[in-house]
């Protein structure tokens, strides 16, 4: 299959390039190195030794195996690169990863919150056009993300509710409560992309993703060179990474207040599992089908024990700190979200234990003397620190 | 009260400019001239006569009434122009028009469909971050459309709908259908304002305006230089609007086809009138209220029909033509729209009467020289026009 993979040189795309260019598919890589930007700008930078662009990625990729990988160098958001790369490659589907993906980003000022909401939603505009126009048969695969939902006091359903109101019936939109600006970007692609199915009759699979956790995939483990992007600062930092690497240099662990926060978690390999599942079961034409993509649900408080507990088998003393929470979410609240229609299409999930934990500490510890510790702590507040209202 | 009016040039921007101004408030009108440009473009115009700018437009208010309307000509995807504009009237209300607000020139071609998003998303964006900066107790009040909502089978409320599922319960936003880009603009912002309500702690009153019709208010009638703007072309034209002005002409009315589509409708005058109630009623602060905003349902055919029976009591023979339906769109459906909450703050409605289509076919009639034919028929298809899938 010919498969179109935007962001491809991020901690999944990557990733996701590498594994479907090992399994015989036809893979181009896009990326405009937001990430790699953003971090020199902020001092920091990916745990792991990445090569310094895709052509080199692509390179040792040939290398190692033989195989190729397609890239462009270029910004989604310029519609002449979109429609070049679509013509000449013509995808039968697109996996989308190509956005600004941090949440504290998104509120450090308000130039980078325009930034983050006219990236991704113009970016993915341009490429549910190109589809429309160019290949309107490809099966978009979006990555969303389970943060798109909130926390509503109800369970929460993969995309759609059944409604029952005043007697009548309807399947209608799952209603969202984004708790950034950043979230509330994957909210407006969410409902472009479904705009786009009823109305041009695309097809798309938009997977709301929990937060992603682990270091290593089949792939990255057959050359160092092969390795990818692992970030544990503040603002693209996810919450278990962090923590293995706070843990592993013995710095506290940032639990932002109570650390009740409960999301859905899963490891880097089912997210591959995952993406992989929705690529060769495509939408039907005018759906656009939503997956929750997550293996379990923890609170934050519940991974800083699972992080002790496997310090302690090692030998590493770790503290757990609480910090002021940053952020204006729940700290204690109900959440059960359903997750089983990437089940129901045979994924095998690869569950959280001690060992995957003491994993991470071994192959951070190879890195740990790249480790920088100023974007650690928490800095970016969701409220202006002038503000008085109480949460 | 200090009042900025956002989209000041406009239909409703002007006669809202006006109409605060009259009852003694202190009005301030920034426009980017975005519709002149686009009619200049398409070779479309107002059928009314308007004056040339915001500031001969004040300038003819103050002959005629001794008060000042402030005006800013500029963008508010300029921040700069925004952060000025707050800094220097500290407004106490925000009145946001400011868009691009028509459904077909979202779908024109993909340049428009990413104008309308990008202007319409990061000048909500800029105006919510001034008033988290500069006028937190400022009350936004925002211009939605009834369109967000789209046609779903169940009865649709004010914003928000109470929850019942699986033995839990909870108030969560309306879900939302929207049928075009535009409409798919406004569902982001209000995402964006939800957000900045919950999050930041800000005021905003939601407007999800009906369609509006009419020619006519209290102030324009003071002078002919104070008339607001009436469009009557596919792209910018509301539907009652555009049928008044086939029938003068003698254009078959162009109805899209069955002509079952049911919306909410308003007359101009009720539009000021609701304006007015949501800002002397502010929302409380970390509040989004919602309030649908219209008098009236009718379908498409309903309205043909009561244009061809005004038509008839004034020697006007008018003929009902169902074009081929350029819009992807339910021709017949349920549809139930809640609008209590206006009525509750006092607004007392002007129903849709003949002698009111009548008035319009006279002020019309004035003007009929200036009628443009070219932009009538409907050329603007939410499908490319390559498309096989069938509605």
């Amino acid at each position: 299959m010919r498969i179109l993979i935007l962001g491809g040189d991020g901690y999944l795309g990557w990733a996701t390039s590498m594994y479907f260019s090992n399994r015989g598919h036809e893979v181009h890589a896009v990326d405009n190195y937001f990430r790699r930007r953003a971090h020199r700008e902020a001092g920091t930078d990916s745990l792991t030794p990445i090569l310094p662009d895709l052509p080199s990625r692509a390179a040792a990729w040939k290398e190692v195996t033989g195989k190729e990988i397609a890239v462009t160098e270029g910004d989604l958001t310029d519609w002449d690169l979109v429609e070049r790369v679509f013509r000449e490659f013509q995808p039968e589907a697109v996996i989308h990863y190509g956005e600004q993906p941090s949440a504290p980003y998104s509120l450090i000022d308000r130039h980078k919150a325009v930034f983050t909401q006219q990236n991704n939603v113009i970016n993915t505009l341009n490429v549910l056009w190109a589809i429309r126009d160019i290949t309107p048969d490809a099966h978009l695969v979006k990555l969303g993300t389970m943060g798109e939902y909130g926390t509503p006091n109800i369970d929460i359903e993969e995309g759609y509710l059944e409604v029952e109101h005043n007697g009548r019936r309807d399947t209608l939109p799952f209603p969202k409560l984004p708790g950034s600006l950043y979230h509330c970007s994957k909210v407006h692609d969410s409902t472009n992309i479904h705009f786009a199915t009823r109305v041009w009759g695309l097809r798309a699979t938009d997977l709301n993703q929990g937060v992603v956790y682990g270091i290593e995939t089949e792939e990255t483990r057959l050359d160092p060179r092969l390795v990818t992007r692992f970030d544990y600062d503040e603002v693209f930092g996810t919450a278990l990474n962090r923590f293995c690497v706070q843990a592993v240099i013995g710095h506290p662990l940032t639990v932002y207040g109570k650390g009740g926060q409960t999301r859905g978690y899963l490891n880097i390999v089912d997210t591959l599992q995952c993406v992989e599942l929705a690529t060769l079961n495509p939408a039907a034409a005018g759906e656009m089908r939503v997956f929750n993509q997550f293996t379990e649900q923890f609170s934050i408080m519940e991974l800083a024990e699972a992080v002790r507990t496997a310090g302690r088998d090692v030998g590493i003393e770790v503290e757990v700190r609480h910090y002021d929470n940053p952020r204006v979410e729940l700290e204690e609240h109900y959440y059960n979200a359903r997750h089983t229609k990437l089940l129901d299409l045979g994924l095998q999930p690869h569950l959280l234990s001690e060992t995957l934990v003491e994993h991470v500490f071994e192959v951070i510890g190879r890195h740990r003397d790249r480790v920088i510790t100023t974007g650690i702590d928490p800095k970016i507040r969701w409220r202006p620190v002038h503000e008085a209202v109480s949460s």
